[in-house]
């Protein structure tokens, strides 16, 4: 069985113009727009807003793309044969203010040789969180999940995700997790169907937060743990994701696969948040796994 | 043929207090030391300034430890068997002057079975160069070979330099090079000369240059700048170093691995010089291999 690719590919298209209509709603600050085409096939569409009202760095990219996998990185994706074909949205969301957390969605349809399969998912990073917001975030996919349970089984993706968002260098996770999928290649309409769920619940899951918490007063020191935190992110893209390894090991466009790196970040030496801290909070409640979704 | 590790971890101890009481004297502020041990075998001495005046963030550490390689890294490394050792200094100095360049040294031997080498090199990144400068710190390393022509071919060491520090993602060096080398198992006894040559080298091949420029006026544009091409260090170290990837992949001690990485970094989007700019003439001029040592 297979999809029609060209109305994967719109669907990835409108959705990043809406979540990207939306997302001005909130800024000052207008999206800059690039086309680009990729010398060995394909090409994409970056859309990214730098130092605005309420994003720090906001990039929403939809890229297309074929090619041949390198040798060494056809081994590593399931299938036959080194021709592929990828098309997606990606998105990162650094805000400004420390008590908004960083968002990240991505879905996306391969194909390699006559196999085909959807990836994706949605995490959350909070800095400061608040324990409603966390709770509300999850809920949203534990519900896109079971309204589509013949193919997404929530528990297994809410896992998945906590397993992949992982820094084992720091065993710490990179946020509070959200769903995470990949190589769903059975039942594909299905899939399909709980893909285009997961799009078009995005903004239910992260703009009421963005929304709620934008204002709020934050001060140097909020903001220099924001951006103290921020390495984690750096560290877990460019050591672990496999997105960004994807991207760079198929001769990707640099400035779109590294738009999801902040733009301001600091590394400390051997920082430790004080006992009883809001920071301490975060280490102690957040970066643990925990079913959110079903707390009230 | 093996040498006498005690001895090589001490002349290592002792030349990064020498280097670090050298520093203290270019900076208000002094390092601060952590002494530390490792559960798998080992352990070392890491210090670190931070925000200080001369440097915004250096870390010059010693370690000596000991243990068993993973399965799957042991096949990266020459020799047998799963047990090494390393002892080695590494450092890396990010000043605050954006016209004072960053400079990374790193010298380690390596044991593993009945195998034992030396590895080791040092490389300059400015921000803002000055031809005099790069010239100076390449004839440094230069003349640090030609005393040990026996076993370090400079034109050999410099070329690996080169292509060790190099972003293949960006096809652009991290910076303007100097010397790299490793697995240098023969003649050991004349590597450990130069080795210790190397190590001598250090102070007069960078702290002239610490000197002539920390004074320096600099505006918020050259300091964003430097943030900017900081981003690069950290992709370099994250993605394709050694010393990085060894330590995260030996359970190393994260924070001395990750001081190497700088205090403030930022990722802005598609950033492109100005034509005839200073920033531009970095790109143009310095960021490509050139036989520094040999100008005038």
């Amino acid at each position: 069985m297979s999809l029609d690719r060209t109305a994967i590919c719109n669907y990835f298209l409108s959705l990043q113009d809406l979540i990207v209509s939306k997302l001005e709603k909130e800024d000052e600050k207008k999206f800059h727009v690039d086309s680009w085409e990729r010398v060995a096939g394909g090409g994409g569409r970056t859309k990214v807003l730098l130092d605005g009202s309420t994003f720090e760095k906001a990039g929403v990219n939809f890229s297309d793309v074929s090619g041949e996998f390198s040798e060494e990185f056809a081994k590593q994706i399931p299938g036959d044969g080194r021709a592929f074909t990828a098309c997606g949205i990606s998105l990162v969301l650094h805000p400004k203010n420390p008590f908004v957390p960083t968002v990240h969605a991505n879905f996306r349809y391969l194909t390699r040789g006559n196999r085909a399969w959807f990836g994706g998912g949605v995490d959350l990073t909070p800095y400061y969180p608040f324990r409603e917001d966390v709770i509300a975030f999850h809920k949203v996919w534990h519900k896109a999940c079971t309204t589509h349970s013949d193919v997404a089984d929530y528990d297994k993706l809410k896992s998945w995700c906590d397993e992949y968002f992982h820094l084992p260098h720091r065993n710490e996770p990179r946020g509070v997790g959200g769903i995470f999928f990949d190589y769903l290649d059975k039942n594909l309409d299905q899939v399909w169907s709980f893909v285009q769920e997961c799009g078009n619940s995005f903004l239910s899951s992260y703009l009421p937060i963005v929304q709620k918490r934008k204002t709020q007063f934050f001060s140097e020191a909020h903001k220099e743990f924001q951006e103290y935190r921020r390495g984690r992110y750096v560290e877990f893209n460019l050591l672990y994701d496999r997105g960004t390894i994807f991207g760079l090991k198929t001769g990707g466009r640099i400035e779109s696969i590294l738009m999801s790196l902040p733009l301001k970040v600091r590394w400390l030496y051997d920082y430790q948040p004080t006992i009883g801290s809001k920071e301490a909070e975060l280490y102690e409640i957040y970066l643990k796994p925990r079913d959110w979704a079903r707390e009230v």
